[in-house]
């Protein structure tokens, strides 16, 4: 599946500084190519059953390499460098790794803890953060070369103990937000100067947060909260206001449904000023005004909503779904706030990501080996890619956005 | 300049294939090195005296290499292809260049009118648009190659003739959007069947559209009228409803002031759901509520602006100014609505241009011959880099980009 030819790239060359003939020959073949090409189409697409992942262009709708070796991928995320050349994978098994796009390969790889369940990278692009499970904290390495630069401990209390760490973000400023979900606090660490992190600690802000996210402009974190019915919000722009809460009977409905699965809030879409938010449980999409924090209506969908992600241009919103109707995505039109279209891309649907400027999405159905690309104005299939068990997909224009 | 080595790019390679002894030399010194590297971090800028652009590293802050040839870079603007690997430089010559960041070089340059002003990119990065005032029309070209796809004249009117083309910007569903100053008309064209556009007119918008902008979203297009007091608007979501008169009475005040300059409106900043404009001939910055339409507030600066720019974050606009007060730049606090921080970064401050997610700002200022690089955050200087009476600068996170 790889057409990146190592033998040829600069970097084994200058290893190899005598080997002529072979790099001659090996030039000859024209295999050096692919490597010298633009980073700002590509992404990876994670094999979460085989520990690797596949990187895609998305101009060309092909795979372009494939890379082993990258451990437990089951729950794993990425960021990218601020060059769009290197992802760091961050494994359920705490290993870290950086994978060079143009030369298919690991470039380096730590195991950084026993429990893990994603990461951030800074503003500048300097600073990767793990956030971790066991042992509870967050580890902070250098982009360039995963050395560690600073660890916080989520340790809390009186007793010393360390709590999970959820719902890690990246905020402008080169800070971090993150939950605490045994303590149910959320704090948020300047690194600035990175081996003497700044943190700031807002305590009591509700019962077990699960997860958390952060607004398109860096300004507003949340954190859903599993043992309570809404979410803790913090203003980074003013965080002498401490923690609020929001969205107070968001989860709670006329009868408690069976959750099958709780929904990602990484994946929320913003639009305008509205907020399109999974309901826990329920068949619906929750519209909420981003400026009262109030909820401003509900749209009716084919199941319980796993991600639910806007394109690009926020005209629509698109839906994937938790057991027994993942094999399912619905297309929500926001002005009409109901459902246009219903797609089939194959079995358990993990994850959508739209190109860049919302052309086309991808896809991935799991149980089909497959990943799906539409064009989403006449939601006719573009293309289709073999995956061993695909989850996450990845572009690089996350390198330029903040919260991703 | 360069530290771009020619000889050993794999392409250049490919062409001398038996020149071995001379490619494994080449090879040996190192060379190649610098073309096997991301583009997320790239950028371009203009050097109008010279018809030169210089290549930029915003990781490292320096220049990676100098690209002569492109004829007259007065008022030049340029798009990204959507792998970040190529600048389509648009010269005010009719000259369209397609530059090669990673090579240093221009891979093809077609005379493609007599007067342009600048050009668009498809939303799939497959057409190449470009604006014209003489012959008056709009020509695609395939990014690929720059072969010519189609030609728009803008043709009105009972007598043939053809107006100047401005205000031209791409829309999501392959489109493109210009204004025709003379005809007092907006066009959109969708371009999915590149080689036959559909084009839809907007007649009787205002006396003389000089300049237009979209929205970040992609769904409304402005022009700015300078033959009347007032903008026309054009909701793309909704074309049936025409377009529609907005800001009456922007840039009317209690007294007519001299314009020193034409404020950019390509560079008007949008932040939550206001849009910060400059305001016509008068020292102040128009705050514009997005939802109303309506002006909801003035904050006074140096000087007449010219660009308006929002960092990615949203919490600052900053401003440059006309003649005579074109060495300051004014940074606004949009919670406060006031000037927070003056900044002098040299003679005939021309551009600002902010890294993807806002930790840093670009400022060209020409007549000291040099590119001042800011720290947003602490407003220290982080870099100064040398150019020649540079102008635009360009990062290549507008390949990801609505409406850039």
């Amino acid at each position: 599946m790889s057409k990146i030819c190592r033998k040829v790239s600069p970097v084994s060359i200058k290893k190899f500084q005598l080997g002529l003939a072979t790099a001659a020959l090996a030039l000859l073949a024209g295999c050096a190519t692919p490597t010298v090409r633009g980073t700002g189409d590509l992404g990876v697409i994670i094999e979460r059953a085989t520990g690797s992942v596949q990187v895609v262009d998305s101009s060309r709708f092909v795979s372009i390499a494939s890379v082993k070796g990258l451990g437990d991928l089951s729950h794993a995320s990425l960021v990218y460098s601020r060059d769009g050349r290197y992802a760091y994978v961050f494994g359920r098994d705490g290993g870290l790794s950086k994978v060079d796009l143009l030369l298919g390969k690991i470039e380096r790889r730590v195991m950084q803890a026993g429990n893990s369940i994603g990461g951030a990278i800074s503003q500048d692009g300097t600073l990767v953060a793990a956030q971790n499970y066991a042992p509870g904290g967050v580890k902070v390495f250098s982009a360039d070369t995963l050395e560690q630069v600073a660890d916080v401990p989520s340790t809390y209390g009186s007793a010393g103990q360390r709590s999970k760490v959820v719902g890690l973000a990246d905020a402008p400023g080169n800070r971090f937000v993150w939950s605490l979900f045994d303590a149910g606090e959320i704090w948020v660490g300047d690194f600035t100067d990175a081996a003497k992190p700044k943190i700031q600690k807002f305590e009591n802000i509700g019962t077990q947060p699960y997860d958390g996210l952060i607004t398109p402009n860096g300004r507003y974190y949340m954190a859903g909260l599993f043992g309570e019915d809404g979410m803790a919000l913090v203003d980074l722009w003013h965080p002498e206001q401490g923690a609020r809460r929001i969205l107070n009977g968001y989860g709670k409905g006329e009868e408690k449904l069976p959750v099958y699965k709780m929904p990602h809030l990484r994946g929320w879409a913003v639009a305008g000023k509205y907020a399109y938010v999974p309901a826990i449980g329920r068949h619906e999409v929750l519209v909420l005004d981003m400026e009262t924090w109030q909820e401003a209506g509900r749209i009716k969908v084919a199941g319980q909503p796993v991600f639910v992600i806007a394109r690009p241009d926020g005209r629509q919103v698109w839906v994937n779904f938790a057991f027994p109707d993942n094999g399912n995505v619905d297309v929500i039109d926001v002005e009409k706030r109901s459902v246009v279209k219903q797609l089939a891309p194959g079995k358990a649907v993990l994850h959508m990501e739209f190109t860049p400027r919302g052309e086309s999405v991808w896809v991935s159905a799991r149980d089909d080996n497959r990943v799906v690309v539409y064009d989403t104005a006449s939601f006719a299939q573009r293309a289709v890619l073999a995956a061993e068990s695909p989850s996450g997909i990845f572009f690089t224009s996350r390198a330029a956005r903040i919260g991703f």
